[in-house]
């Protein structure tokens, strides 16, 4: 018998197990490839701590060639699937073609994505928390707000750099509100400037309490406990907006920060939602068996599918599968049953299995458990925590690592080592009415072009009284004067209203204008040179 | 007595020993501040094992405040120095305010900088090795090289992947890519379709040998170990310049390959380079007290600066400090005593030191050392190497975090974790005369515009036997219509001579677009459209 081709796209837990499962079970009728945009798996519930720079980066996640020796490990993009010719289309690394790659049984594990566009800003401000690019982001974006923050001389600066704001309360949002404050906690003796009642951290919740998959008391134990922790937990208030320098609540609240973390707004994966699929909640409906009607040979499970639990859901989530690790795990191995016992010509099983319970870390050595229905709370819940997950973590190697980053961990200074992300060469920038976007001399760092609402110029002499405005409305832009070299700002830009505002760097901006002369002149004789005063040095 | 403000910029070993020798010996007399762009201090030896992925990134590196923990430490970037106003401009962090700092005693620690520009192509494709987010970068490419090669179809393009290239062979070149071949031996067994005899390294050195600063027969050793380790040492060949795809020797030879290391072309810092400063060989001039002529309490030391070892040093290198650790810690402890007698009045000594040997590790347990005059080599020398390195590492937590790295090492397999970079938004591609630029079938994934030379455009249709042909001059651009979305290319892109092209991604450019809407009709219009054809779907 010719072996059959499985293709398993996406290294989450769904996926991983999956294929290690087929490898396993079928190694004899079944030949598989694990295709993911990364070459590791990522072990979710520790990015916390490797946010909290307690784990090393590195260390929260296992390469998939060590996890899953025996089988194809493919890092690409998908880029496309085509269900009538049994084909995914990829791309690898910097090669610009893209292959084909031909399947007999396809599982889709591509888990979800974060989708923040219903809140002005988040998208443009918020960090997130969903791979370990955003864990790493995160401790070098809180570890470079305390290195300004010891430094600088402005306090109204130092107050926004000192907030913190994780907005969602589920487990990301409480593991991460948590183990930021313990990093905060560890590192702060190390700045000399900070008085530690100048730092304030923010957890903010929509709902009206936190954990909502918790029982009630363990979710007020974990209230109390991140309050002594010094977390203020704001519940029932949602987010309304975002900025660079602030968070606005539904309830009017404005909050001063450097810092947004974003751990609500979940949405499906980019090509599952360009694909032809049935998604409801922007999940990828299956049958009972994890089979996705309509395509023959195409499965899907974990965070990406939504799986009835029993034969007539309702409109009601506790009818499907929830999006846990816990339940991705065996989702894997039934998926992977079931594509032997069809391959085989034998009886698919219906997916079926219950909670075993949950925990949560609280950080400073706490915690909360519900296990097979025993409630535990404190030291003891966070032993069983870090217990739990060194054993659930992959492979030998993978846990000897984590153990030693623990037990490092208790003896050597916290890591403050601050990675410098490279910085973006575009971005949007959200501004609420009255927001400043320039003062007197700020460096203009790059061009500032309107793309909604509208901005206002603003510069006054001292000397001679003289007084200049100017508008800047939808299409207009500043800063070109300055480049390619970078001048200080003599005026102040506020906005006029909420606005947008595409930044181009200096750099980007040179290179572009260099290669096309007849931009140069654009900027020179269009709306943006009335402003050309400002640039003028001190 | 007032407290005079000595002022340190750079955080490497001149600046760190400086600034620690000032705070034990003066505290009561000077108030130090070190100012250095990122807060870490680099623990350069080490930075080889870094990207061989023995050593975790920030295992390789000390926070500056945990090493220096009663003084003032700012993350800033220096933007100038005013030496008449005895000030210093800073930008610190994501702030765009400049900050003055006033200073009674200037050190400059800045280290050099690389410079590549005397070989077309380097510095476009070509990565470096001086600093942390370099060694992670040749990691995570020497990885990403693997991932792909062992996935594609293409036996040129796999050759390519697998042929890393080392261009100088001073202990920085010799150490990388004896790292580089270590990383490759134990990474191989987890990519199934790589045999080890398809891999290539090369060591490419001007000069007659390797290693200049070591015994010729020290060197030797060195040159047969690496050899036997699988690594071509080529001398006395220099390097002319480089593509995306390959280098060119000045012998003629072309090597086809993804992976060129650079470590040639030592520069000035670009702010030494910037101010009014007296350089030779690009390194400030000093006096044998390391006091810079000219400027009042400005002293330089380390790599930047070319500190005389005899009263009349002629045009000979070996008159001037060379430029390692071990100088510039003992550079470092006499600059602080000379500020400090200085600000005593008593009198100041001229730097002296004899350098006590050297090391270089060759990878696979060997290493050639040197130590008051004995020679030795093989595994001996390489704990020698591991144990001076390990002594030599500043703190207690330091040591102890390099430690169980390396014991981990041992019992883990090597750590093939690929963390991919945000890709750039915009870069110069260097093509020689003859290279592809696109072919058909592959995505086009930007806007390409020929700064340089000239690119010709050939489609043929094998069905009706068309065939269409263009030429892309200076300022000429292709690439626009499929933005902002992908489409395939179905047309050859070749370039006809020496050609650099600006390269902007597809995201960057559609947002700069969008923002002016004229140049939607620019792009469709200009010199670009002719080529429209080309862009059809297949």
């Amino acid at each position: 018998m010719d072996k059959k081709k499985v293709l398993v796209i996406g290294g989450g837990f769904g996926g991983v197990y999956a294929a290690k499962t087929l490898e396993r079970q079928g190694r004899d009728k079944v030949e598989v490839e694990l295709v993911n945009a990364n070459n590791y798996f990522v072990f979710q519930p520790l990015l916390p701590e490797v946010a909290a720079a307690t784990i090393h980066s590195s260390d929260a996640v296992v390469p998939l060639r060590q996890l899953l020796r025996r089988l194809q490990v493919r890092q690409a993009a998908v880029r496309g699937i085509d269900f009538e010719m049994k084909t995914v289309i990829v791309v690898q690394g910097s090669r610009l073609t893209p292959i084909e790659l031909k399947y007999d049984e396809l599982v889709i594990a591509l888990g979800t994505s974060v989708d923040l566009k219903r809140f002005p800003g988040l998208r443009e401000h918020a960090l997130t928390m969903k791979n370990l690019a955003d864990a790493h982001r995160l401790r070098n974006h809180v570890i470079g707000c305390l290195e300004t923050a010891d430094v600088t001389t402005e306090p109204d600066v130092k107050q926004q750099l000192l907030t913190f704001v994780v907005v969602g309360a589920g487990f990301s949002g409480v593991e991460t509100v948590a183990e930021v404050r313990e990093l905060l906690h560890h590192a702060l003796k190390y700045y000399l400037n900070i008085r530690p009642d100048e730092v304030r951290v923010y957890l903010i919740e929509y709902a009206d309490r936190i954990l909502p998959t918790f029982p009630a008391d363990l979710a007020e134990y974990a209230t109390r406990r991140l309050r002594i922790n010094g977390i203020q937990v704001v519940t029932g208030v949602g987010t309304k907006s975002a900025t660079g320098t602030s968070v606005e609540l539904n309830n009017g609240t404005v909050i001063p920060t450097s810092t947004i973390v974003a751990t609500i707004g979940n949405g499906p994966h980019a090509l599952v939602d360009a694909l032809d699929l049935d998604l409801h909640w922007g999940r990828i409906k299956t049958d009972r068996f994890m089979r996705v009607p309509r395509h023959d040979g195409v499965w899907a499970l974990g965070d990406a599918a939504l799986i009835p639990l029993v034969e007539q859901p309702a409109e009601d989530p506790s009818h499907y599968a929830p999006q846990t690790a816990q339940f991705a795990v065996r989702e894997g191995r039934q998926l992977a049953q079931n594509i032997l016992a069809k391959i085989e010509k034998t009886e698919l099983k219906p997916f079926a299995y219950t909670s075993k319970g949950s925990l949560a870390s609280l950080g400073m050595s706490k915690a909360v458990a519900e296990v097979y229905g025993v409630k535990l709370s404190g030291t003891l819940a966070w032993l069983l925590w870090r217990g739990f997950y060194l054993q659930f973590f992959p492979g030998f190697a993978g846990k000897l690592r984590v153990l030693v980053n623990w037990l490092l961990n208790v003896v050597t200074p916290p890591n403050i080592v601050q990675v410098q992300a490279t910085s973006p060469a575009t971005r949007y920038i959200h501004y609420r009415k009255g927001d400043k976007v320039l003062e007197p001399g700020m460096v203009i760092d790059g061009l500032y072009t309107v793309i909604k609402g509208s901005l206002r110029l603003t510069i006054d002499n001292p000397e001679t009284g003289e007084h200049f405005e100017k508008l800047f409305g939808q299409g207009d832009h500043f800063g070109d004067r300055v480049l390619p070299k970078s001048v200080l700002c003599t005026g102040l830009v506020v906005a006029l209203e909420d606005t947008t505002v595409l930044w181009i760097s200096q750099r980007e901006f040179t290179r572009f204008v260099r290669a096309y002369p007849f931009l140069e002149n654009y900027f020179k004789e269009s709306s943006g040179a009335g402003a050309r005063a400002q640039y003028s040095r001190p």
